[in-house]
């Protein structure tokens, strides 16, 4: 149902969750929905759910990477639409921050498959190294910030792990978006206020409620006259 | 060393051997080489090499081969080539010379993805149905033969589990080889003749002395002066 | 929570489902809640749940079965638990009880594995192929009866792709499971009787509202008097 | 062939690498040349071989062990063999050298298997923590050194990513293992000398020419009238 209540929907492509079934049905339902697809590659741990770290080189990364997206082209190709963005998964995401060959291997592996693709990286100071990086693979970058999701005070998200990581209740969600999307900050988990400029808002798909939350996030955007749409530069709600 | 004496090669997706590290070096070495790439999607059965049946429904079907092709379509366009045919492995391919709902689910994702796909089946009777339903997707078809197996009476390979259903001594297959191409039958196992119209001839990578097999058919059809391409019509040595 | 409602549970052994972490906290908590173990081995088949066929020689199936048997084996040794029985999963369940090789391959491997461990197969006339090989496998074995599904005038279960094939009115469930433990006998989907004598009740966790069937079936034969304990011979209710 | 020139042999559990045909050929050549077998678990990562670190709980790592070698010792109880002992592989073996908490996580899956596995660590300075935590676990400790690996002055092993950090010349690895068992020491890449008491050698059935090793070690040492034979406190030749 989520679908109906986003704008990009960012699609597991098989390696820490997912599958073709899956995969094929995602990606026809965001058509028949006018919502924006994007890759969601991640480490070979299904395990784990591609949330732990993993000491990959460079250059499998990026064959890692390039097969993944390949596959959800198919699929993309398969349903007549064209893969808008790419977007690491859990640690690969939250490694692409800090190191970079890890951003490197996603962000040449996106340009290799196709120049036009948006690569989706953090907004704020700790996704600079990630922005560089794609900008110097030749791709547009998209920052995006998490309403649901507890800032620290450094501008990262706050560790699963942590009591409190995750936000799930809706008006709270939903202030912390229109404050994203209206004046470019968020309250840090100590209170401090962090400047983050995003193009796109993205909810978990498996927060509790995620269905409650996009729907609150869109009630309030749109009551403050912000148009939600895919990301190319404007502010959109995402999966 | 093998990539040197064919002209196309058909590259494994990761379901029932390879990983991306191999495909990414197979279709940079095809580059290197002037060998034409084909996929060669196969059932998830890692254990059992993708040889032995499995029951799947035509629509999963259509999936697993979008999305392994897909994937392959992805290290393709990362070194600048283009996928130039797609033939199903093991009992992929066998169920698919038989079973039409499964002709048609690799027929369909081929068209699916790239509707200039040619799409390989096995030349002589027993390949109709292939050819039809390829056809009938809109795909142009490539017939092959195979000069290091032994064919039954009807026309379809001896299966590997009888003794001498593999050919491996050099000069026996290089002369089943330029019967192929030049008179277009071949023996079968009883003796009797079999009329086969192969654009194209396949030597197993996993075939004992695999490297020589290669060379000792292509030194026989160039004797007999005929050209060795890749497979758009022309017969063809393939990995 | 369904653990609280049963006597004995079948643990998938992470090739068709499950995976250590699952395998580890079900076998606790069937410790804690004095709920025998058994194994569910089913085929290498992640994206098909099992529920496929696949074309596996009897070699291999053994080899199959032992690894995972053994590997639960593993967590119950390690909680101090003795591994019950055995049941094979979906399509292997479903085939062993047609094909003689299948079901050897399963009974010999519980024999090679622990000649104690209980072998279950289906009440009624179709269930006695795999009765007669697991005798011969030297194994005790249970027959189960469901509750919860259609059957057929064969006596085999109505194929899940058919409507109606699972019954989810926890009234008519209980009913059911009622009439097969004190009458010994089914009402078929064309209404005719079919005798079984079953020790056993299996209600699959993945049934919709699988805790109401679960407590409304323990009310329904506690209310008729009938004792409800893990099977060794007596009738059990079963996940 | 190898097993023929060894004394106990490392069994993968089919994460990284072996699968359920292989184990049980192995286990059983084992039996039939009275080699004893050793449970070689690793971190499921069949892409890296298992020699790639991944971040996982201790918890994850322990279910992940017990999952392995419970596999494994159904093979061994299908064989009338008792499993000797266990050694991580890869890179898991390298981490519970430094790392407490996956020693403790393999040392405790081991003891809650079976109390009377032994455990193999490195023998020298960098063994000790592993050593420590087996002991506390209740389990025997066996001590192993690599003839046909390049040590660094601190006494670990030279990284596979160096030049030279595997041996191959048979005379030099031979002597290599001659002075490991008779002077318990061992030259390290500077030339300085490390004091190691090792009860086992380790030589890899993946090393070029691994047979050819494995004979030129066991001539040296039978020559030095060194009896081989599988660890249980003595000197031994290991695949």
């Amino acid at each position: 149902e989520a679908i109906r209540h986003i704008t990009s929907a960012n699609v597991a492509c098989g390696w820490h969750a997912g599958d073709p079934a899956v995969m094929d049905r995602t990606v026809w339902m965001a058509k028949e929905n006018g919502v924006a697809v994007g890759a969601h590659p991640g480490y070979p741990d299904r395990h784990g759910f591609g949330r732990r770290n993993m000491e990959i080189s460079e250059e499998e990364l990026r064959q890692y990477v390039i097969y993944q997206v390949g596959a959800l082209q198919g699929f993309c190709r398969a349903h007549g639409l064209k893969l808008n963005h790419l977007k690491p998964h859990g640690a690969l995401y939250l490694t692409s921050l800090e190191d970079e060959r890890v951003a490197r291997a996603v962000a040449e592996a996106a340009a290799l498959l196709d120049a036009g693709l948006y690569l989706v990286t953090l907004a704020g100071p700790k996704g600079e190294l990630m922005a560089r990086i794609g900008a110097e693979a030749g791709l547009n970058v998209i920052f995006e910030a998490f309403p649901d999701r507890a800032y620290t005070p450094e501008g990262t998200l706050v560790s699963r792990k942590v009591e409190g990581a995750v936000i799930i209740d809706p008006a709270e969600v939903a202030a912390r978006a229109l404050m994203m999307a209206e004046e470019g900050r968020v309250i840090a988990s100590d209170g401090s206020v962090i400047e983050l400029e995003a193009q796109t808002l993205c909810v978990h798909g498996d927060t509790p409620d995620a269905v409650q939350l996009l729907k609150s996030i869109r009630r309030k955007l749109e009551a403050a006259q912000i148009t939600v749409e895919a990301a190319r530069g404007e502010v959109a709600a995402r999966q």
